[in-house]
Formats: structure tokens, C-alpha cells, sequence
């Protein structure tokens, strides 16, 4: 099988980084383009990218020459595919890829419009079918699809379980964020040495809305994606903490529960387990039981990070169920989630929609 | 005016340190006995404390030896009162200090029992009532006042205030806890750098039930305080800060508010202003406008520490309501806060009540 | 006693602060004039500093409009002298003040120009002798005063007793610098924690060279400072502490000495001690004793950030003197420094010799 | 071939963890006894260790039941040989093993014993040579061979280098030492949050003479290794880092060099190429040419955790080298180390001067 060769916008980002890891040796995808900002345009990849991960640039990304963004990128590289980590402000290059070819993004813009997917492949693979109705709209012949904040992705496994097994009636939830969601340059040391920073921009809206997407239903008549039906209250806290989101979870259930029974679920729930992802965890939930975990540290790396490690799970009333989830930010929140996307989305034969 | 003779017992932990931060040079109080284990006992405290603030140790106390924990200092000394910050498991003295002479203790034995008080001055002044029961129930001739976890200490304040104006129906709180809450030697370098410890024993349970007691009603026929009737859902959690607790409340009110009346609320609430006491806050509750405020590092000392910054008050539903507080653990949340208590106990005249 | 009127260039950083915080109720001067850049100016202080004290702006200078940077300044608030703290690329600035008053600096520019005296006021008072030269080379009526850089300085002083009592061979002395040394946006979260980064640019060349100035002889014949004739091997690193620089020495002296004889002479050091300064410390060198002392969090904030702690005094060779010094880096180490060169500058009479 | 059946002493503690680490799937070992004290003796595995690496705990090993230290596990368990972490208290323990089989040991007990080898494998494996002696002076049928102190290792292997190429005159050296280092309780996040530890008990008299040992000549007439012929000047200090030594060396060489020189022969430093080790590094030194590296987070892992990463290689005077060394402090520093030597030995047929 040939793979299919993908760029990479944002390519010098920590999430860029993360993309490079998920996708350099990859059994679908080939790394044909790193495309970023006119800065680091022309030069070697090890020249511009400010390297954060503690095992060295792969030896075929190094030396390769990052692109300016331009959709001329695809042509001369043969682009089947990009995904994109830009930042806002120059996120408006995504449509003009998306016009051409499919683009697997995990940047906020288009994530609440009306006909893109937010797609949790293990959650939503059905939202992938709006994308009909997109091209069709924007006359496109790729497409868009969006991956959610990554705080939103930390706690959207274990509400669809808990969704479908007991109602949910709403959710408070605070969190323990990490520096890397800031990007590389977003929190100063002297800030958040011996302190929190308890706020982030915009960050509470997004999960106050995106977990009411991704947990809705596609309609095929309307066209649509009708949210779910409950209520969310975020708190949004940044920690000095390298990587790993936390998040405290106070679910009110609209059914009595047994805490056994919850953990069950979580375990079982492995609704990808037929498709052959390269990039899916072993499980999507992983249930610990020590009463002091999930930790950041000790657990945000588990299962290639791209599983959600659920801890302290307790019963605090009838209908009130606590429960702790830990995410790798940059993995299981970013650049492995859209990845994950696009191999469901290649395994399903999503890409043949698009005629190039 | 002649000072009251002190005894400090367990004289050379944080909290110890802090109790004679706050009544070294006091007005009405002059630390007579510093009491700590046999390790300790007849060194000088220079020698055996850990100090760990960032300014020397007083010079009078600084050659200070230290008594061994006994009932006999009362007489030797000729203490009038004492203060505990006693570990846990050798709490079992403060019944026998009590016994003799008046004790103010920031540990958690006594805290539930029915016949003490939990006090915090701005909120419930009247339940010193309940000392009058204690004394005869216990045939003690001084008598045991308590103080709440530090955890607890940092919410109640506002609490109480939503709770007067305007009636609270259930409260979800989350906190940010500093190194200093667990004792020196209570956090692993390696437990948490690059990390958050989701857990910390028993304090959920303390923060669910405390805090009703304190918003309690003092009841003379019943001879009881009838407990707040509301509920309280925590999750506890370790960060990787020196000092001070920022914690993350989300109140469901009684009522619809508006969120500028809380806050003119909150600011006009000090019902000790008409007391002269020396460890008073000039405002119980601080009310931060900036949007990424509190932070412990730039909060926890304001006004001496003794007061309690809140901020990022939102309506985030009809009837809910999102804050956060901050408060110094080892100062507002313990020694402070024990002798803040004192204070007011004096100058009310309630040690009188105790006949030496 | 009229105050004299200083103005502070680059107001709003970290040494601006630090400024504010020694000048805003000074014995001899009145802060008349906040400057900084065309960002800042016209805002109120409070608007556009990111103070990161953890004590409140002084309540006078919180509501004060910061000025754009402009000797037309001078005239209008009257000022008699400028503190400067201006970022390198807009310390051109410093000269144009300095043609008409006094400027006193923390910057580098001119630290190493031949008319221009480093001043460590216990050390080198004599080298403001050339400022009459300065003055007329330059055609100034005022005049530039530097002040080293902080790594230096939390070196030199201990330096100039090993110098005078025992000679000095050479140095070899590695350092760990405070966050604070590089300013508010200097060092990334992402970068530090967890880590210790190995460079800081151009620091080593200006410890190995500035100290040797200062500890330089002023000869006026030669209207010359002779530089003091030994090596200084630098190696400067940043580490994960907020404020204080930690310096390992290790000093090869001319002759044979005494660990005692060594601590004795470091602590009767006082050459200020008969001029009444408001920002002197009691002792410039203090020694600890403890076998794990200085520590940056435990004794940086010692007599006001003004005194070196030196501990960890040993013979490790026959001339080998091992050493470690701690320096508050944005008071003993720049703001604090400055201005007790100010005030020795003023009790010396020295800015009488420009005439306005 | 079968592989031999190793014991690991002192399992638990963090040693024991990286002895895991390396030897569970090993090509010559295979685990056959965890022994750890009474108070972890007769429990899984999983249930006594604070296991603090980030990835799981090896399932085989997971469930394996610890034993109490005891010579008896060598029959039991047919053990040929064991590895040693354990605490300085109970490290009698080690000879009671060596007399019936090798034992190899991180612990700083038996290193400077005159008939004991203290091997770093690239450097002097002819020290083995002197285990015939201890045999027959203990009268021992296995044999101890040690590992040096982690601060050694992390400078030992370029020293080597600068020895036989240029010649060393004396060495002044200051070290970043890493948490992992004291072990899991050694030091408390109050001690080391916004700090450094300036002291090390025994660490910096350790490097002084260890590497003397290490970098001397096996004489087989006098039976003894003659030290080599140098001054080191060590000064030691605990940063808030996990995992990761750093050190600047200012090494003072006896003849002229060329800073290029020096790279290259570090570069080519390789004498295990010739074995098949499979925990030997590719390059026992691993040059870095950026301005700020090396640093902990970045390249403590680099190889396994087994390569020493040097940079900032400077000629700072005539003779004067400055260097900074990076070394995994609990792999390459203490178990990759120790099991490094076993399979070198095991290569070199040293087991069989052991006859059982």
C-alpha cells in the first residue's frame, strides 16, 4: 500500500512536535510537508523548532526544509491530506487547504461551526457524515475536521459512558492544566513558580460547549448536530506541570449508580476495538484504583498517552457521582487525536469522498 | 496591663512557628512556654526548630529552651492560657491542659465534639456559649476552643455572607493545596515537582462536615449548635506551592443574585470592626476585580495574611454562582486564625469564665 | 531637608519595581517621574506594570501616570537625578540624561568605559574621583554612575576582604541565577521546570571582567582605574528560583590562611558604617555557620535584600578557599545597589560638583 | 544459553527500580529474587514499591512476591549472581553475599576498599584484576566489584579522556544534583520549592577521591591500584530537578589544547565497541554544540540514559578547560552502571573465576 502523503501546518509548535511523532514512522501517512510561519520557512527543521520532548528530532524530520504555508504545497509535494496546529491568528489558511484537500485540524476555529464535525472517534464517527453537507456548502473539495480543546477531550470519554449508562444532569468541573497547553512561549517561569494561575482565556467556554457537541446527535434530515442536553460549569486553573491535563469531575446523574458498575463501564467501553488504529490506545478509559492517582506525571504518558487514566471515583450523593481524569494535552488533546481521526477517517473510506 | 502568660505546644512545627510569628510581641499575650516533644525538650529552639521563614527567628525566642509537653509548666511558667498545634496522635494532652487552664487549638481532635466550638471570629462569636456546657461536662476548669482546618478556614468566610444574603442550596469545592498544609516533612520532593497529588487523607470528609458546624446555630435550650443544612461536595488536592490554599467554589443559591451585590457583600462584611484586635484583618474578605486573581504567590500575604482574597465571581446559571478564595493556611487557616480567636475571647471577657 | 527629585527610567520591570520599593518613602529622595516606553506612558503605573511583588504597589505611586521616556522630563517635574534601569537597546537614553543631571545605573552600557565608575560603595568609593574626568571628556553636567552586574556583585564584596587580608591568585566560580536576572518574560516555563539551563548570554565575560574593575585601583595621574590582577574562570546558570543568586567560589589566594581568620575578617567588614545610608545593610557580609547555608528562599530577603549571606567556608588546599555567596539579584545585585551608590553620592557631596 | 539468575538487594527504592528497569528483559539475566527489608518481604511487588517511573511496572515483575534479604535466596532461588542498593545500614549484608557469588554493588560501602575494583567499565576494566586478590584475602567464593558515586560517573568518563590525551594538573568542579539522587524521602519539596541545597553530606570527599581510584593503574607486583595523581575541588548541591546530574568541570591540563581536539577525542572515545554489551551506550560521550546545553530535562535520557552529554566546552586560559557533564544520576550513575560492569564481566569470563 503506498501511504498517503501529509503536511503539517504549525509544523515547528509543540503540537506540531507532537504531529512528527505520531505520524514519522506511520503505517497510513508519510511526512511530506512541514509547513510554518515565513520565520522558520527555508530552514532545516532542527534549525527552527524549539525541541521539547526528551528523545531527539527523528534523523528524517531534522535535516528536511520546513515550507512556507501556501496551498502550493500541495501540488509540488502531492499532498493527499494536512493537519493543521495553527495558530489563531492565521488560522484562515485552514478553509483555503480545505478547499483542495481534506484537513484534520486541532485549532478552535471552525470546531463550533455548524457543518464540521468535532469528532471523539471513539464517541461521535457518525458526525463524520456532516461533512457531506460541508463540502456541499463551501463547495469544497476536501473537507474539515476538528478535534476539541484539549481540556474538553480529557473529560468527553468518560461523560459519553456515563451519558449512555446513567443521564447525565450536569457536570461541575475544575481543572489542573499544563504549561505545554500554553504553547512554548505562553507561560513565563515567574509566573507559576510557587503559584497557580487560576485563569485561561476562553477556555472555560469551550468546554462549557464543545462536550455538548461531540455529545449530540447527528440528524440527517435537518442536517444537523443537536447538542446534548445538559448543563456544564468549568473552572479553568493552570499548574506548573509540564504536560497532563487534570480535571476534578462532580457529574450529577439523573440515575442512582453503583461506583462498581461505573467502573465497569469504563473499563468495557472500546468501541474502536473492530478498526486496526495505529494511533488508538489499548483502552480508551484506564480505571485506576489507588486512592491517590490519576497523577500527571506518573500517568499522562500511559498507553502512548493517548488513553484517559480515571481515578477517585466516588459516590457523594445519591445522583452525585466524583471522579478525577487525567489526559495527555499534547497527545490524547491535540496532535494524537486528529491523527486518531484521520486513520478512522481513512479506515472508513471518509477520504474517497473527496474527488481530487 | 499585665500580659497573659502563653504556652505553645508543639512549638516547633510550621504551625508552631507560626503562633510565634503572630504573638511575639503581642499586646495582650507573651509567650511564657514553648512545648515540644522529648526530641526537643531542653534545647535551645534555634536548635531543634526548622525554621522555615524567611526571617530569622525572633531573638527572645531564639535561646528559648524548650519544655517538654507537661501539665507542670502551667504552675512552673505560670501560663494563663495555651495554644496547640500538637501532631495528632499526642493530641490526647490537650483534654489535660484543658482541665486547668484555657486552650485554643488548630487540631482537628476536638473539632466535632459537641460541646466545643469551631470557631471563626467574624462568623460565629456566640457558640463560646457552648463553652459554659463544656466546662460542666467535662469538669475542666479552663476549656478547649477550636479552630477549623485550614482547608475549611478559606471558604467559610464567604460562605457565610452568600449564606446570610442569600441562602445557599449546595456547594462543589475544589482545592489547591500548599505544601505547608501536609508539615515539613509531609511532601516528597519527588512526589510532586512536575506534578499534582489528587488526594489528601481525611480532608474531603473534614471540609463536607466542618464547615456546617461553624454555620451552625447555637441552640441554649438544646444546649447544641444546630449544623448549617446544606451540602458541601469536596475534592482535595496537593500542588506544588509553598504557602497558601486557593480553592474553587461553585454555590448553588437559594435565590437569583446579581454578582456586583455579592461583591459590595463581601467587601462590606466585618463584624469584628467595632473589637480592637490585634490580629484582624482590616477587611475578612479581600474582593480581587483582576481576571486571573487570586494567585497564591501574590495574595496569600495580604493584610498579614489574615484576610481572604476572593475573585473571579461569576454567574455561571440562574442560580449559581463561581468563586474563588484564597487564604494562608498556616496563617489565616491555623495560628492566626487560633489567635485571632483568643483576641476576641479576651476581650469579651471569656476567660473569666475560668476561675484560676 | 528638601528631598531631592529622582526620576526612575524603565519603571515598570522587575528592577523598576525594586526601585519604587526603596525610593518610595527615602530619606533624601521623592520619586517625581515613572518612565518607561511609549506602551506604558500615559497609563497609570497600576495599569501597566506587572507588579510581581508580593506586597501591594505603595497606594501614592499605584495611581501615578508613567511618562514617556524624554530628558523634557528634567525640567518638568524639577528632577535632580535619574535611576536607571532601561533594557540594553534603549540604553542610549542614559547618555542624553546624563548631560544634564546625574544618572545612576543597574545597565551595562557604560559599565566598562574608562570615565565611568562600577561602584560597590564598600569597596570602591574612591573611584568616583573620576567623575571629574567623565565630566569633562563628555561635556556633561551631570554625570553616569554604574552599578555592576548582579552576579558580580554578590561576589565582589566578599572578594575585596580575601583581596586586602590574603591576595588573591585566581577564581573559578559557577553560579546559580535567580529567574528574576532575566527579567519578567526572560525564561519560559517550559524551559526551567524540571531543568536547569546551562548559559546566560554575555554573563560570564561581565563577571570576568567587572569585578577586576572594581576591585581596581583609581590612580590620578593617569586619570586611570588599574584593573586588580588575578583570573576569573565564570560559568553562569539559571535555575528554578524565583529571586537570590547562589555563587560557588573557589579562590586561590597569594598565601596560607585560616578558616576562622577568613570569617572573622568578613564579619567586622563595615566600611560604611560612619555615614548614616538608608539602604546600607548592618553587616555588607554575613556569615552562617550552618553546614547547609545560604539557601536563595531562606536568606536572600536577610537585611532587606542588602547584605551578602556567605556559608560553606572551607580550606580545600593549602591556598584553596572554598566559599559560597548569596545576593538578592534585584536589590543587593541592582535596584538596592544603585541606590545606596546614590545615597553614599549624596553624603559625599558629590552632586554638588555638577552645577545646574 | 541459559541466562544467569540474578537477585536484586534493595528492590524497592529507586536503585532498585532502574536495576529493574534494565535487567527484566535482559539477554544474559533474568530477575529471579527481589529482596527488600522485613517491612516489604512476603508482599507483591506492586503493593511495597513507591514506584516512580512513568511507565508500568514490568507485569512479571508485578506480582513477584518480595523476599527478606537473606543469604538463604541464593539456594533457593539458584541465584549466580546479585546486584546491590542497598541502604548504607544494612550494606553489612553485601560481604555475607559475595562469599558464596558475585555482587555487584552501587553502594558506597566497600569502594575504596584496596582489594575491591571500582569499575567503570569503559575506563579500567584491567582493576578487575584485583578481584583474585580479595578472593583469596576474604577467602570469598564470589567476589564484590562496585560502582562509583553517581556525581563520580557523571565526570569520570571525559576525564579519562583528558587524562591520556593532554594530562590533568587539578580539576575544581560544582555540581546540580538531582532529587533522585537522596532517594525517595531524602528531600522534602519545603526544602527545595523555589530553592537550592547548598551541602550534600559525604558527596563532595566521594568525588574527590573516587575518581582518583578510578582514573589509577592496577599494578599486579604491589597487588594495588596506584590513584591517580591529580587535585579535584568538589563542591555539591541539590537542585529541584528528578532525574539528571549536571556538573561544570574547570579542569586545569598540563599541557596546551585545542578545543576542537578535545570534541574529536571525545567524540571517538569508545572502548567497549568490541563487545556486545547490551546496556553499553553507542558513545559513552555524546557532544552537544548548542550554546546551552546540556540540560537535564533534554538529554538526561539520551541513549538509554546511559551516555555522559558534554557541552560548553570552553578554553577558558592557556591550560584552562571548562566543561559541563550531564549523567542519568539513577542509570548510568548507579543500576545501567552496575549492570553494565556484570555484563562486561560476564563477557570477559571474570563469573568463572568463581567456581560453585
Amino acid at each position: 500500500m503506498d501511504k498517503l502523503k501529509v503536511g503539517i501546518l504549525g509544523a515547528t509548535g509543540l503540537v506540531g512536535q507532537r504531529y512528527i511523532q505520531f505520524l514519522h514512522e506511520h503505517k497510513f501517512f508519510e511526512i511530506a510537508s512541514l509547513m510554518a510561519s515565513e520565520k522558520s520557512a527555508g530552514k532545516k527543521y532542527k534549525e527552527c523548532a524549539k525541541w521539547y520532548l526528551d528523545f531527539d528530532i527523528p534523523e528524517e524530520i531534522s535535516d528536511m526544509v520546513v515550507d512556507e504555508i501556501s496551498t502550493d504545497n500541495i501540488k509540488k509535494h502531492k499532498l493527499d491530506l494536512v493537519f493543521s496546529a495553527l495558530p489563531g491568528e492565521i488560522a484562515s489558511w485552514e478553509e483555503k487547504f480545505a478547499r483542495e484537500i481534506p484537513l484534520f485540524s486541532k485549532v478552535s476555529k471552525h470546531r463550533m461551526d455548524k457543518d464540521v464535525p468535532l469528532i471523539v472517534p471513539e464517541i461521535n464517527q457518525e458526525h463524520f457524515e456532516i461533512i457531506k453537507h460541508q463540502k456541499k456548502n463551501r463547495n469544497f473539495n476536501g473537507f474539515i475536521v476538528t478535534a476539541p480543546n484539549c481540556s474538553t477531550t480529557g473529560m468527553v470519554l468518560p461523560l459519553k459512558v456515563l451519558q449512555d449508562k446513567f443521564g447525565i444532569e450536569s457536570l461541575h468541573v475544575t481543572t489542573f492544566q499544563a504549561l505545554s497547553g500554553a504553547g512554548y512561549d505562553g507561560v513565563k517561569s515567574m509566573q507559576i513558580l510557587d503559584n497557580i494561575i487560576p485563569f485561561i482565556g476562553g477556555e472555560e467556554d469551550k468546554m462549557e460547549t464543545e462536550a455538548l457537541k461531540i455529545l449530540g446527535k447527528y440528524e440527517d434530515e435537518s442536517k444537523q448536530i443537536a447538542s446534548a442536553n445538559f448543563k456544564i460549569y468549568a473552572s479553568c486553573n493552570r499548574v506548573n506541570v509540564l504536560d497532563g491535563h487534570l480535571e476534578v469531575l462532580h457529574v450529577k446523574l439523573k440515575n442512582d449508580f453503583d461506583v462498581e458498575k461505573v467502573k465497569e463501564e469504563f473499563a468495557k467501553f472500546n468501541p474502536l476495538k473492530d478498526f486496526s488504529l495505529p494511533s488508538a490506545p489499548e483502552n480508551p478509559i484506564t480505571v485506576l484504583d489507588e486512592e491517590d492517582r490519576p497523577q500527571p506525571r506518573l500517568d499522562r504518558n500511559r498507553d502512548k498517552g493517548m488513553t484517559i487514566s480515571v481515578g477517585r471515583i466516588e459516590k457523594k450523593d445519591e445522583k452525585i457521582l466524583r471522579l478525577y481524569s487525567l489526559s495527555h494535552n499534547t497527545i490524547r488533546g491535540a496532535a494524537g487525536e486528529s491523527v486518531l481521526e484521520a486513520e478512522l477517517a481513512f479506515q472508513k473510506g471518509i477520504f474517497e469522498i473527496s474527488e481530487r
